[in-house]
């Protein structure tokens, strides 16, 4: 909790919420009949409506991007880092948007809300959603919220692979697209393990099907999910640094307790976790990781998905990143050459892993600094 | 099955039983009362009793290393690449000794096993065994069986540790050792995923603390420890050539149900290990990997530890082996260069990860039969 909020913080936000009649149409052929996004706001539109900004979330965030919710708050929100005044996503010069994505569990329509039809909490029989549904679902909220055309659409991870799809599918509603720490497709060994946590949720006694609401929650499956998936965020050489074969009581008890202080650093993270995140949810975003495929509708060319954008790109990835390595980075920036379209990018040696992309790594807060100045200049 | 044994296979085998008196301390301070090795040999030991090869285990495999138990088996043994007539492991000329690992499931004194003093099956009340316990029982074995020395001790990953050890505890009673796709202790991310892999197998509903005999088995939990231990047996680059993102049923279906073959490929394998192995035992060996640490006792110094080995060494990694890397070897090697002791080492060029120790990789086997002419030459 902040004993004050930092002058370079957005300070106290809200989130906002906004309903759309229906139906909107889902990629899985099934569709929902109206819906709310969650969403919060920093900085101020301009009144030439040329200065917004996107910011699409990932796997296990939402719309609380940045600053804080109340003064009682542990922590600010999850691109603090990045968003703020003077920081590379300025909010004295960008107005910046989150929401959160459809089937998530903090505001929007998801597992966790009721069909306006039946009454009743989604639950189980929520629609498998796709990056291509929720950038169709966030064009529904540029449109409500008068802005015909994005400065730029960003976001790391899962959040990257939105702000990609927008470029190909709304080609004309935004001049630049940041791509951080992604990927133009997952791999087998991304799909598996993804598997192994929905395997985790659904084996969870607690699960019953989804519909676990008003009981208790499947709580340790999500735990092993969110332990697994903190593995593959950090990097072999972060969690050397961090904890090493550290014991957490100095000498070896002989047992199953905790013994090393990575052991003891993953049951916190996961249990945490547990706390704030929704476990059907979880499945919604892992199975939306999957699918993404922009190249598969293009024979499999991703340059082909490409040739239809309009706008300018960053690629950002990280040296220690094994979840999306920069080699995956270089096949996104490769097509978009291959595809003759303007883009830079940049591999950051940082030691975080895939984490990095919501850390203060000083080369990447410059870079990104040094592209939304480019943006701004444009605005 | 086979249909007729192949001519450079074992043939058809049988699992040996030796009961020891106890007791036999142990590294947590407890002792065994007495226990069992199950273990099988192959090959003939000669009059000098001069040509005995043992062959230490793995996580999740057993006595069984060779061979078929019967013309109705799928598979031979889990190492019959390597073991055989005229193979690198050549049973014409070594007799090889495999036995099952305390703690085991199949057959040795384990979880599954009676405690001679209650006669109650041990269940959790398995004292926690390490890798120097296990070297220490193999060690009876040898004594047992008159083999005074033997002309290798080898083994892959967690069986490469255990060779190791064998050179640092018993000097005079081994000429070489072979360390195959093996570590000097396990980093922070090898014990993050055995933790995941420990809780999934508690969290289970049916685990019990560990007393399911007689009661359905917690085989959900020690699936997903199966799963998520395969990922990190195979390179992402196996994974990607074996099944890319290949849909089973050639199209989305949109559900958590197997949408892609890896998921299949996964959900097979780690239902099928659940037929076939034990979840507390599950839980002891990846204790022994976590504890493994044989330079602890010499201060961190790994040099130190092989001072006193007599043995020679060869060390094998494999390029693609993301859960006991090259580096991992190269740290072995270069410890026992610097204490001085004869060593080779070769980093084989193989796409199938850790696994690759347990398969015919040609230049694996050329390696491995060319240092084992070695050991003839002096047996």
């Amino acid at each position: 909790m902040p004993d004050s909020i930092p002058a370079d913080s957005v300070g106290l936000v809200e989130t906002q919420y906004r309903t759309f009649d229906g139906p909107l149409a889902l990629d899985c052929g099934r569709e929902l009949p109206g819906f709310t996004l969650a969403y919060e706001t920093y900085g101020t539109l301009n009144d030439a409506r040329s200065n917004a900004l996107l910011i699409c979330h990932a796997l296990s965030s939402d719309q609380h991007a940045a600053g804080y919710h109340s003064m009682d708050d542990a922590k600010p929100g999850w691109w603090d880092s990045c968003i703020g005044p003077g920081k590379p996503f300025d909010t004295d010069e960008f107005f910046v948007v989150c929401p959160n994505n459809l089937g998530g569990c903090k505001g929007s329509t998801g597992p966790n809300t009721a069909n306006p039809e039946t009454g009743e909490l989604y639950a189980s029989d929520f629609p498998i959603v796709t990056v291509r549904d929720w950038v169709r679902s966030q064009k529904l909220l540029a449109d409500a919220l008068g802005i015909t055309r994005w400065a730029a659409v960003a976001g790391g991870s899962l959040g990257g692979m939105q702000a990609m799809q927008w470029a190909i599918d709304y080609p004309d509603r935004l001049a630049h697209a940041l791509l951080i720490a992604a990927a133009p497709k997952l791999s087998a060994q991304n799909i598996a393990f993804n598997e192994v946590a929905r395997q985790a949720i659904v084996s969870d006694a607690d699960f019953n099907g989804g519909r676990y609401y008003g009981q208790p929650a499947p709580k340790k499956g999500l735990m092993l999910a969110r332990m697994l998936g903190h593995i593959t965020y950090l990097s072999d050489d972060a969690m050397r640094d961090k904890f090493g074969r550290e014991l957490k009581e100095g000498k070896l008890n002989f047992n199953f307790d905790i013994e090393f202080q990575v052991e003891s650093y993953l049951r916190y993270q996961g249990e945490s976790f547990t706390n704030r995140f929704d476990a059907n949810t979880y499945l919604l975003m892992t199975r939306a990781l999957d699918y993404f495929d922009p190249a598969a509708d293009f024979g499999g060319d991703l340059a082909a998905a490409f040739a239809r954008t309009a706008a300018r790109f960053l690629v950002v990835s990280f040296t220690t990143d094994w979840r999306f390595p920069p080699a995956r980075s270089r096949e996104i920036t490769r097509a978009l050459v291959q595809a003759g379209k303007q883009v830079s990018y940049c591999t950051v040696k940082a030691h975080q892993g895939h984490d990095a992309f919501l850390m203060p790594v000083p080369q990447y807060l410059a870079v990104l600094d040094a592209y939304t100045s480019q943006i701004l200049a444009g605005v």
